[in-house]
């Protein structure tokens, strides 16, 4: 019978209050060869899976390079200094997978000594590591947890299409398709299918898909390719009704990746932020959060110049006000003004709107809002922005036959995933990550 | 207080049993306008909303055209001829946004009278057809079931990314994207990173995202957009492994959707198949199921030609077989020709694979199979597809460096909510859907 790695400790307490006397039943370990170190004769030999790592003695030198896949039958016994004080006694060792000697990095090495070019490039061999694949563990909570309470909260999951006839928010920024005789382009958000979805009646969606940005940036916090989580609902008054759910979402995800992914976090030296301090996190308007950078900068004596708008360097420092007077790592940032918001953001007046971004740990992770539900305010606005109703048909009926109040916002999960655990660079918070020069493996 | 429609029999029932005496108390109800009806100088408005209709009753004539959002305070009343027994007296009826009255088709009727041009066509306004809409609450469910049952049994969900350097099997079929200064592909399935991921030591993987086939079919059966729901698992002995596993999968999936979706199977007129007749469905090799075919083919006394491969009409044909046989709308078959597979497949011997396919009341919606995981194994093979090992580096890694015997399958998402449903074209059971002509909405 197969026993995972960690069951071994189970295994052993099942044979220890066993009646049965005598030699003890052997237990399968299957997995991967981590490490090997040799002592006396006797060889010590780490055993990966899919659950952790297990210690399985060996009598006398064994010839397995690393990586390579194995099946060892044997004995579970104590050993305070093995792994949860358990360790596999083995009969024999069955090379199911024999792994070539030349692997290219050490992969059971320390991450951060290897560099990211090597870690992206090697990708393959990379997520062996176990650090490294934690951040994925990690990854598939989040998902899982963002999924579960918006069902909770009687949201509906859609799969909508990736391919459309023309941007959301005009033509910039869109991967092209050859799609037969015609062309076609990558979605950015499945904005107006949430929309859509919305106003059938349906009032409340959720998406995890790929989104896609033909953007020319090369930072640590961009990807061209990222998994969007998109919620959007219908009854709402204005963003700070979608803020609210936010925080619930948001303290729903910290306490399922606290509660499911403890080694990996500590892996990583991460921490997740407390229900109180998420249900606490400030909202700043717009031009106070920009106000609040000043006074940071002003109070560091730095001489970097006044910002204007919302940058990553605004960001970290409306962060860093936060923690200090909030106590907490997450603001929500509001009213942003209407030239830096797409056309459908519902208005406050003729310079603000229903809009907001939240930062988390000094990267904005969000950006959502209100939208226009009303078709005449619609037709108003297109022009203003360059856009011509005609193009824009099959939107525009969503609003000409009915639309409630309705909101959405969109977390990039890449990039909760990089602050939950404190990675330098989104990059590595995306399992096969697509920047400019990076289209493989 | 907002009370959905389905609520309002519970809420008729906590104004019945307190003891609070005098006049009830109003609720909310805020949805759509469904349908309207006058009767004696009495307004009968059914208004829809994301858990049901409720009829609402207002004095005298409305001015409402259909589909426009309203929200409508009132007292709950007993009627033993509306819905539930229940409907909402109207206080008054605020408009919340009025729809225009020149809907171009009767989005309350019967979907099987609107033509499926209309529908597609006009999506945005075919999904508030709650028929229409009632397929994506299903799929909704068979997307969480997918997902719930394999984590439960130790499947770590992954995001991959869809743009790829070349095929998995090939060039063909593959849409090109415009990527920077270089060309990539959208991707037919995640082949390559599932077996990756299982390669890495997290053993057991799901993903649940498009695929993509530039395929010029246009048949009530494809779609060149899909949600593909992939699965790939470590030590596995045989497809036979597989098999159980996704017999298993497909039972819990088919029982979430029967205790979750009784109204929208009732919508439809179907049914799910009982966890036993699962459970028995049959696994027969691929020469003898084009046996079986042929000898259906002859019972009929039809003129039809013999098969020699797996046709559409050979599915049809073994399905009716095992329904009378075995009771039961599943099959599965297996070992599958080596010509008919991909290069990874896992052989027999010089003919057979370990392969399969399930056909499902009679369509196929799923193929899968034991993989190679042989490095050496594979560069013999490669060379018998026209592959060349340089060309598939990264890939190769994954076996050079210890991989376990393995294997997987995938499910399309849109074909199994077309024969839970029994809708006539798959394309009914994508959203958004994509095909040659179609990319829009």
């Amino acid at each position: 019978m197969r026993v995972l790695a960690k069951e071994l400790k189970a295994a052993l307490g099942a044979i220890k209050s066993s009646d049965a006397a005598g030699v003890p039943d052997e237990v399968l370990v299957k997995g991967w060869v981590h490490r090997v170190r040799e002592l006396g004769g006797i060889s010590f030999v780490m055993v990966r899976d899919r659950s952790g790592i297990a210690q399985v003695v060996v009598e006398g030198k064994v010839d397995l390079p690393l990586e390579s896949v194995v099946s060892i039958p044997g004995v579970v016994a104590a050993n305070d200094k093995a792994p949860d004080g358990v360790e596999l006694r083995a009969s024999r060792v069955d090379v199911i997978s024999r792994a070539a000697p030349d692997l290219p990095f050490p992969v059971n090495g320390d991450p951060t000594k290897i560099g990211l070019d090597v870690i992206l490039d090697q990708r393959p061999l990379s997520l062996r590591n176990t650090k490294i694949r934690a951040i994925f563990s990690v990854q598939a909570t989040i998902i899982d947890a963002f999924s579960s309470f918006l069902r909770s909260r009687g949201f509906t999951e859609m799969k909508t299409s990736k391919l459309i006839g023309s941007g959301t928010e005009g033509g910039t920024g869109l991967f092209e398709v050859d799609y037969f005789d015609t062309k076609v382009y990558l979605a950015q958000s499945p904005q107006f299918y949430k929309q859509t979805m919305v106003a059938t009646g349906m009032e409340r969606v959720f998406e995890v898909a790929p989104a896609y940005r033909a953007e020319k940036h090369d930072t640590p916090r961009h990807l061209n390719e990222y998994v969007s989580m998109d919620v959007e609902m219908a009854f709402i008054d204005s963003e700070r009704d979608l803020i609210a759910l936010e925080k619930e979402l948001l303290s729903s995800i910290f306490e399922a990746v606290s509660s499911r992914n403890g080694d990996e976090l500590a892996a990583w030296g991460a921490t997740v932020p407390t229900p109180e301090s998420v249900a606490a996190a400030p909202i700043v308007a717009h031009d106070e959060a920009i106000a609040i950078a000043a006074r940071e900068v002003e109070k560091s004596g730095s001489s970097a110049k006044k910002a204007y708008e919302i940058s990553p360097e605004v960001e970290r420092l409306v962060c860093a006000w936060s923690a200090r007077e909030h106590g907490g790592e997450l603001v929500f940032i509001n009213e942003f003004p209407r030239r830096h918001r797409p056309f459908y953001t519902f208005p406050i007046d003729a310079s603000r709107t229903m809009s907001f971004d939240a930062i988390f740990r000094g990267l904005e992770i969000t950006t959502g809002g209100r939208r226009h539900n009303e078709y005449q305010a619609l037709l108003d606005v297109l022009p203003k922005f360059g856009l011509k109703a005609e193009d824009l048909t099959d939107y525009l009926n969503v609003f000409k036959y009915g639309c409630p109040p309705h909101g959405g916002f969109a977390i990039g999960c890449e990039r909760l995933t990089q602050k939950i655990l404190g990675l330098q660079n989104v990059k590595e918070a995306s399992l096969f990550p697509r920047d400019r020069k990076r289209v493989r493996p």
